[in-house]
């Protein structure tokens, strides 16, 4: 069972193909199946970490249109209520076209569609940064995703090695909506391949010019606080200002295989319960952008008004949450920044943290040493905020 | 910490106005957040007893769109069959311009945006009556809500109280979709607050003039009762009638959670297993709305031909339900009443029984003493069937 | 009470005419209702053997329109990501005008419209043949059903009879979309009721001609292989070959409840804990068809290209599947067939073969005596490849 790809150089894996326009036929690389017998298996077994080539472009299945009934179950799954996202008339009359998608489903979406080339064999997630929301997705749209290997570095095991790779998302018409690096730890196939040139890409805090690019021009005039749920703008918050999002959250297994479906996420952690009753956890690990969605949902309770996540510079799942918790959040405003030839909305830096079976009334921390063993999530992030 | 509003005379709480054109800056009342040091808490403390006043009106959020994302989970849901709802054409040979809404789904997104401003901090929803039905609900309206303070009434305790509020829905266009009184116990902040003068509204029934505001002129001979699941018109039923729906559902966490989160319904009983585990029931418990919309759908099995719920009399949830039980139910047809100007449509007067763990072929009671220990939910309503 | 009809040559109970042109008053049947005192039953009891005749024709509750919020759900519940049915561009670029249902979607809510008529008073569903798929249906269609009565046999203890229906399903233009043939064991109502006269009808094979009816012609230049998701095409698949789809997919009860839901399927073993604990089970039974759609998802690894199913030989549920199990699946390519007059797919005839607990990389046989206990579905079905 060899499955090493004598031209991996140009091409590595289904799908994985060079931007240099090479062809795309099938057989070109025995990597696509592994023959036994006189056939080949056609299922996907994912890229190792000796697959991954540095400069390669991935083109992940499937394109996915986006819809009211994603909207439906999103709110369903979520509950949130960001006048926004919710409504095409308040999203009108500010100067949206319609509602545009929840930020966190587009990123969901796309993010899904990397996981069977990059992740599937990923021993763990180990981060992600830079992630800018860049346009606006509305449902209809059709979104796809594409990753470019950004960095390599093989452990010291020679078991493993970490592969960095920027995923972008697009909507049919070619526009880029979403850009976010993400580094995972792989599988090796085989201890004794070569390892790759090590490169590990420089990763950096999102530009305040950054963050106004999925947010059209909006009439403050028109935003009505009301309906919006609280009259908060973006000079009531202050940078250290700490907010108890208060309502926790129980989380059904039944909800989140439900949404990990939904954004055609087919890690094998979150949906066999026969395999990972054998694992060290020994059953269903709840997919971490779950969490960051109900965390963000909570997040209204006290950031009513931020009503687009235009970037996040950092993710850490603390630790793993499992059907039946209950997920609680608090947030601390990091900075404010103005942007760039804009008076109708300001950008607030929040860190969110949440909690699972801990209320957050007193702001458990997650920092160092002391971070509190409740802490699940910590998320750093932008969103705007009406001026 | 003092949250008292010296301007409460004008404005109470977070979107709370008087109709009467006053200004919504922020910082006018001090009870939209709480003083912590130099910040305020902004998340939503809602209202306590003496945060309210008779005449106040309270504009609240979120403002919804609801799409055929909505109606396809309100399906998955429940399982409802109801022609009307269910089928483009079928509604539209009998003269509506599309499938309409359940009416049901239209009450559970209004009532949804109630909770935060009225009954986050009630102790008990008392009651609801003279709901009404006012003008279909189509996929792609958006729906708003307001709620007016018309009674107040101190408990003797001093340390809660009765709030009566008349709660409207609107369309985008300013369209009154429907509007209901309910009641709650709400808890005083203080209790040494100052009682309201006492006002207590007068409660009526629903008149049989107000039934068809909701349903337009509709071609009987158009609507094929093969489709609709059953043969029986107004003239079949009668007066004392009484029907089992025979069926039983079975409801589960992530089903109520769903349904509840959907409605964007923030009641902390509902989803919080954490906090729940140290109440009286150990547990969650499940949105009463949800046992409605259950036995609404069970109801088909008798009633398949009452697509329109035109008002709602009067609501008492007997007994709560929890994950894991089963919802029978049974139906009395109490009154019927033909339609003044109208030969297209009846309407009939129900009183549905939902139990719990129950079946209903023997009708088990729901009045006084005699109530059978497995009643859950007493609904009186009209329902409109074709003549 | 003598639910016997006097005129039960010319009508069966609710809904079921003659074709010729019966009128369709209410009451020409006793069957319709149950006297019970001064009024009649008026929910649905079903049909009984002995209500079955030769040649009658059902037309089935509920019209039903399929929506964009029903793929959506259909998503989440089953997790597919074949391209054709997950994106309007995709299906747009090689000729469908965009995205269709997914095939046992349609297959599910036609099914389900049978089952008040059908099945509810069934024993047993015995099996299924002769499913075709006709046309493509899109969101927006709506749905109704049809069946016919194309055999019955009465069983040797009288007590129970095998009753086989041709159902059809049909866009609101008539266009018919499906058409399959079912066998179901029903109860006698009363056991000294004469026996029908024995009519068992030929079953036989789909006939590869008849496998494109619901495809359009296909542009497989513009069929975009890296988004969908593997190279392989027709010509790639060889007959006896073997292919382990690899992942497993726990269901839950709120799941399976809400896709039967969906489908507006009302057999009752699916939904009543309270009635199932009794069973020989003690739980609720999860409808075939959900066993079905998962391993049509799970199929995805392996047969990524198999965009559309033009055809059910036969269907086989092995053994029930329960809440809490996982399902795994696997295929075998049985034969191969170019289309009459097409160039641009290809048949697969494929036997995919499920299993609850237990993985399919040593491919459990599922025939006769060999079967593996852990098998729980047997699906032999055509599906079109691009070649």
């Amino acid at each position: 069972m060899t499955g090493r790809c004598p031209a991996a150089g140009e091409r590595i894996g289904r799908g994985a193909i060079r931007w240099s326009g090479l062809s795309r036929e099938r057989g070109k690389c025995c990597f696509v199946g592994l023959a036994i017998g006189a056939t080949v298996t056609k299922n996907n077994p994912s890229h190792y970490f000796e697959d991954f080539e540095l400069g390669s472009l991935i083109r992940h299945a499937t394109p996915r249109t986006v819809t009211q009934g994603d909207v439906a179950l999103y709110t369903a799954l979520y509950g949130g209520r960001f006048a926004v996202q919710s409504s095409d008339a308040f999203a009108g009359a500010i100067g949206y076209p319609r509602a545009p998608l929840d930020d966190f489903l587009v990123f969901h979406v796309i993010f899904g569609k990397t996981v069977p080339d990059v992740s599937l064999n990923a021993v763990a997630n180990l981060g992600y940064a830079q992630c800018r929301f860049l346009a606006p997705v509305f449902p209809g749209d059709t979104l796809s995703a594409v990753s470019e290997v950004i960095g390599l570095k093989e452990n010291s095991s020679h078991k493993t090695g970490v592969v960095y790779v920027r995923s972008s998302g697009f909507r049919q018409d070619g526009t880029k909506v979403l850009e976010f690096i993400r580094w995972v730890m792989v599988r090796k196939r085989d201890e004794a391949a070569a390892a790759h040139d090590e490169h590990v890409p420089a990763l950096t805090y999102v530009a305040p010019e950054a963050l106004g690019s999925a947010c059209p021009s909006i009439s403050v005039a028109d935003y009505d606080f009301d309906l919006a749920g609280a009259p908060y703008r973006f000079a009531d918050y202050t940078v250290g200002e700490r907010i108890d999002h208060v309502d926790g959250m129980t989380v059904e297994e039944a909800e989140h295989q439900m949404a990990t479906r939904l954004y055609q996420n087919t890690a094998r952690v979150h949906f066999n319960q026969f395999s990972e009753r054998q694992s060290r956890f020994g059953r269903r690990l709840i997919y971490g952008g779950h969490v960051i969605s109900l965390a963000r949902a909570l997040s209204f309770n006290g950031l009513a008004n931020a009503f687009h996540v235009s970037a996040i510079n950092a993710g850490r799942h603390v630790a793993p949450l499992f059907a039946g918790e209950t997920v609680f959040a608090w947030s601390e405003i990091l900075a404010r920044s103005e942007l760039p030839g804009r008076d109708d909305v300001g950008a607030l830096q929040v860190r969110t943290i949440a909690t699972k079976d801990r209320p957050c009334s007193d702001f458990p921390p997650a920092a160092g040493d002391q971070t509190d063993p409740a802490v699940i999530l910590e998320l750093d992030y932008w969103v705007l905020v009406p001026r």
